[in-house]
């Protein structure tokens, strides 16, 4: 599995130098910043996720890892930031970023001035794919709109999802080495490794045990994140038509 | 204070019709739309927050509610949604923001096809500007970049700091009825009414208690988000260069 | 009549340093430029015209001209370049544009690195709206699609429009002081001091008797360009609904 | 030579419907969309040209001409409208088009509200290639800064520098079936087939004749219109620094 971390550089001081700069700009360029990047991981058939925003990722096995030096330069000429791109692969989501964030590190602080564009993919043979395939679990919220939405205080809906979504984050990292995140919604992406179809099922009971809130899950597996995340969504609509909580993951490949 | 809450029309639905559709085009959209979202915030000198994207939020005492027709018109000629926007005021952000879910949730369900770009804004008189002022504070975690982002995994720096957010937001609403949200990098908002300075102490403490995270904060008040927000910035500034953990609330008003 | 030049600080050389960078990120960063410059003059109700992208013009009656530092600040905070703006007043476009053009050169060269951001507004006294009321003649090709785009060669068709649009652009410019600007498709907008009614025939005349294209028009006459622009998009739907080839003129106040 | 034609699916009807819609946002709207073709292009190392911007170019040798269906997927999900786009290769750019314009004329009108997304590529075989490579001329003018931006009222210098441009365009269109396309500042680009060397010295000859404008001109030759056009950018640098009117073009292969 292949995955690229991308961090705007020296990002913190230039948000205050000369002097503080309009929050609402800083929001703007951050999610401008951000759609650009799915973008660009789309034409891939990767995800991306807004991570910190000054901080994504993309779950992206199919470019060659050189290929983020042309995100690197779309940014440089299109933003008042530059960024600096990390690659790693390993057998879990959670493994391979480790790798990317190892990467980035060694070549510098965040913080560091001197440090920028830095495309930070190591050895990585970029002529040899990545390896996949990988798994997509879709999650969301039953009836959001019924329960949470069309009920609660704005802000207390977005609270109890995003605590959800923490929970869910939480257990299939700590568990599964999943790189998990809220993408919208009610909606949760997790990007797993090889896992067992009772994997989701624990997921759901642990999340419903820490917060009330039931979810239920679309499974897809594929060469990539959007091919697998495509058959997670068809999966997950066949949980809103049929009320089952889990549809997808019996097609998984068994573990070894 | 002077809430609104913008919600795109019936997007579940949108998302999954005819069939899914790619998840980096959505990502993309939910990014672009709120990046409009905090310029036109941004010019009425609010503050906005992408809430769940599909559900966003804008603290803005100076515009005429009517304003907000202005971005529904925007949305509508360039993007391939409608949006619904309520507008609220109360005492404290919560309240206005429950004013506000309210006016949403009785103008029809955030699903109903037949319901779209409503403009719910009650008998608020937009003539008389939103009471103020408002008190902002801005929060970031000591030491961010070489205690976590430096050191750890990218996807464990980011929950870390989730987790934070969320504890910091959960113990404002329910002490006070603030409105706290993760803008970026290690920095958190919240809008707060009239507290007193030692409100922040018991924040800090409590994230430090639930997450072992050090968090610092400056403290603004003034009649617009923007000018709080920026009071904030510059003592948040200080105390980056001090070491103190709290700034500028020294300078609230007594509460009553 | 007030109008604002924008002009992207040292751009040329910048576009160059330190290697000639890619034209298609040139082409993105400026037509996002102009997409940003549009929402904002929209926000006043004025109107935006894309010039030579690295000059932009607007006319725009309502804002203070300090307003255009709200825009710099977007620029600086989002785009890896700065602009400068200048306003100016006048009787007619081209003489409050010829303002404009004058304060941005007295205070340094386009291409003169120490000049940035630099905001030309002269001793104009923002508290005074801008003189109004202004003539907007919105024109279109009659029956393009049917007889260009659905039957040409698109380069021609683009080249025969654009030879249309200059003409009419000179015609307007030499004879009345007019500010016309293609603005997409057919469309061909002028900005217009105090004219009579005549005028527009003896433009569509001269461009027929030029191009051989046939034009119609729509005219309207309001105290910004956003209401003045409505009426004459109106009218030129009367225009297309009933044949005759200029509406709106009629109602045109008397010359002095 | 490979070339696209985009164009908005029933875009006038659009525009003013159900009441004609607010200029500036159409504008950015239209010049938005523009933005993410250019980028979309230049991933595939092409050269993008908004043309009337409801009709776009692209010279693109590299993709498979159904890779546009990635466009048209991006624009449906993110845009208020839909794209239909035509591929066409040919000897010359005008030929290509001359393709392109034919199938997409041949697939419906532009203002048939039932074509919409109409991919027309007729049977070209995306396996093979467009035959390249391909020559850019990357014309300004000289001391435009110093003689024009400096000195003249800006509307006069747009006028000024598009008439030298629709010249060139017309000159080169008539005797080399060139594309020949404004693209920002004081730069035409022209896109040609195989061409001789003195083809630059007769346009620039025509260019002055007509309207006292001295060009220079930079060329280069490769298989993209990157590659090709990156090297007419150097060429046109040593223009700037050599007082060269030409350069680039003795390396043109000879013509048959």
């Amino acid at each position: 599995m292949q995955v690229a971390l991308v961090q705007i550089d020296d990002y913190g001081p230039w948000t205050t130098t000369p002097a503080p700069r309009r929050e609402t700009d800083l929001q703007s360029l951050q999610a401008s910043l951000f759609a650009d990047f799915a973008e660009f991981v789309g034409e891939y058939d990767g995800y991306a996720f807004y991570g910190r925003f000054d901080n994504m990722y993309a779950v992206a096995n199919r470019p060659d890892p050189t290929a983020f030096a042309r995100f690197q330069r779309l940014v440089r000429n299109q933003y008042p930031v530059t960024v600096s791109v990390a690659v790693g692969r390993g057998e879990t989501p959670a493994a391979a970023m480790g790798v990317a964030s190892d990467r980035l590190q060694e070549a510098g602080s965040a913080q560091n001035g001197q440090r920028t564009e830095v495309l930070a993919i190591g050895d990585t043979d970029g002529s040899r794919p990545a390896t996949g395939p990988l798994t997509i679990a879709h999650f969301d919220v039953v009836d959001v709109t019924s329960s949470l939405t069309d009920r609660e205080n704005a802000i207390d809906v977005t609270r109890t999802i995003r605590r959800a979504a923490l929970e869910l984050e939480t257990h299939l990292r700590d568990r599964h080495d999943c790189l998990t995140h809220f993408v919208g919604g009610d909606n949760v992406i997790a990007v797993c490794p090889m896992v067992s179809a009772d994997t989701f099922q624990a997921a759901i009971d642990h999340v419903r045990a820490e917060t009330g809130l039931e979810l239920q899950v679309g499974v897809g597996h594929d060469r990539t994140a959007h091919a697998a995340g495509e058959e997670a969504k068809y999966a997950l609509e066949t949980c809103r038509a049929t009320g089952d909580r889990i549809r997808g993951a019996e097609t998984l490949p068994a573990e070894d």
